[in-house]
């Protein structure tokens, strides 16, 4: 019998994420590796899971099965057992019901609450299980989503950049394969994939990129355009890379007393100069969320088109001021 | 009589252009600058060379006013012959039809060929008045146009980094600035612009962008979309400079024997060694619309996951292959 091809496109990049060394982790006591996998119940990450059973099995891995139940719906207590009921019916070697607290007071936003406790909490749980990685369900689709929503902030490749294929303890093996497939995987499989009631809710940002805007792209652009935003995310993130490190080294050499040197940081390209100063306005204290790419322009004016300014009025509030040859970032 | 919002929203940036150095060019006999703008009789060119009427002869400046008939629609010659008249009547020193003839077995789609001959004419046309600049009107919507165009190649910074503000003689002075600025300014001004066809057949992707998928942007994501698109493309164009550079640095320190010395190219980012890798791809001949980010990667491996694999095929067709200590790209 031939592998359903959208059950090989979920185990292939599972099968890969598991033979790196990384997998095995600190090993449990009869010495075998164990990976962990999220899994809300929802077609990705039951695909997910399920091919991380097969695959981890073949190479030896225990394999645990996690879900989060973050406590903000009704009925988020019976969800999570159905959850962790599929996930022993899998074969997974252990089932773990991981019970978050979102801190509503947090000052971030509903989701981003939720995902901070989220990841916290699968840390925690990677942890206690000397687990070598936690694999993550999102697909191909939810990269592009995210490179869609960057691009309304506009804040260049540092936005569009995406997900990370992986970081920490975490990885996330399905970020080359489409959503439709861990669908269709599941239905080949049996596994009744769980509907998130927030993933058709309109109110949010990312259900409109999912419903509304993506298919127009699709329609308008041409298929395809999904896999070209995840493209652009990877080559953003390698270039995000190298910039952010030329940053760090351009910010070493300019500190002086408490501020940069005008000369040397002069001497930098456009591209490093303004990632300087946006980075020395966050470190004084500039609020992420209001500080612009003109308020950078501008505090470049300071040390490329300076004629005597005064100083530049910063979020915060803040001032940049040029002083003594040093550009200092100050409270006002 | 205060001026309309949108008059001085065209002029503003106009005179900004207009009062850099470059704008002088070579002079003419009387010692006065030249500059040519460019016309379609469209609302963007319209509202610019008015504003570039009004501004440029404030500074002294001689204005010519060229449309370039492409000879492609019937009845072009009659168009040509309106924007000249709406170009005099506006007070521009000298007016000037350009005839272009389009290369249509350039190989380039009819949109690149007619835009490569446009430009090569108003090239000739400068160097022939003298001119210092060339103004063109393109508006912040073509640039977040080009922005999403650029999404679908998916090849990452370099494909959105959208429309330059200056190249050669040209200048965009109208990038940051609305179209329907320059509408409002050609209807409060009395000019009457010109509907190109072609800017509402379907037929081009470029205008679907427009008409079906940057309405659909701004309504689920928010108004403030092709700002942030524009805004994105700034700091792309800063950013791919910079790894441009430093991508041209590398392959001048690689070179060596009529290939590419694996052990210096190896201690590059990747961000540097892939697009080292796609140029020399390029400059051995493979075709940039075949040459994929997965070629690249696979010719990656060449260099951080040798194996002794043979040679990787590219477009060309094209063999990549390590040879000696070399990394040689050559036809098979």
């Amino acid at each position: 019998m031939t592998l359903h091809p959208s059950i090989a496109a979920v185990r292939v990049p599972v099968r890969r994420t598991l033979a790196a060394p990384e997998a095995r982790g600190g090993g449990t006591g009869d010495g075998r590796g164990t990976v962990a996998v999220a899994c809300s119940g929802g077609a990705d990450s039951l695909a997910l899971a399920s091919a991380t059973v097969f695959e981890g099995h073949k190479l030896g891995l225990r394999v645990v099965g996690v879900t989060v139940d973050h406590g903000l719906q009704p009925g988020s207590a019976e969800q999570a057992d159905r959850v962790v009921a599929q996930l022993a019916a899998m074969g997974v070697d252990e089932t773990l019901t991981a019970r978050v607290e979102v801190d509503a007071a947090s000052g971030l936003g509903p989701e981003a609450a939720a995902r901070k406790a989220r990841y916290a909490v699968l840390e925690q749980v990677a942890e206690h299980l000397r687990a070598g990685l936690v694999l993550l369900g999102h697909t191909l689709d939810d990269q592009a989503e995210t490179v869609l929503l960057g691009l309304t902030r506009g804040s260049g490749g540092r936005s569009l950049q995406g997900m990370r294929p992986a970081f920490g303890v975490f990885a996330r093996p399905l970020l080359g394969v489409r959503r439709a497939d861990t669908v269709t995987a599941c239905l080949v499989e049996g596994l009744e994939a769980w509907e998130d009631p927030h993933n058709s809710d309109p109110g949010y940002t990312r259900v409109r990129v999912r419903d509304r805007v993506l298919p127009v792209l699709e329609t308008e652009l041409g298929p395809g355009i999904a896999e070209a935003l995840a493209r652009t995310a990877d080559q953003l993130r390698e270039d995000t890379a190298l910039l952010d490190d030329l940053t760090d080294r351009a910010l070493a050499h300019a500190r002086r007393d408490g501020g940069l040197d005008v000369a040397t940081l002069r001497e930098e390209p456009p591209a490093i100069r303004h990632r300087a100063l946006h980075r020395a306005a966050l470190d004084a204290g500039s609020p992420a969320s209001e500080l612009t790419r003109d308020h950078v322009l501008a505090v470049d004016q300071l040390l490329v088109g300076w004629r005597g300014q005064k100083w530049i009025d910063l979020p915060g509030p803040l001032r940049a001021i040029r002083r003594d040859g040093l550009l200092v970032v100050e409270a006002p």
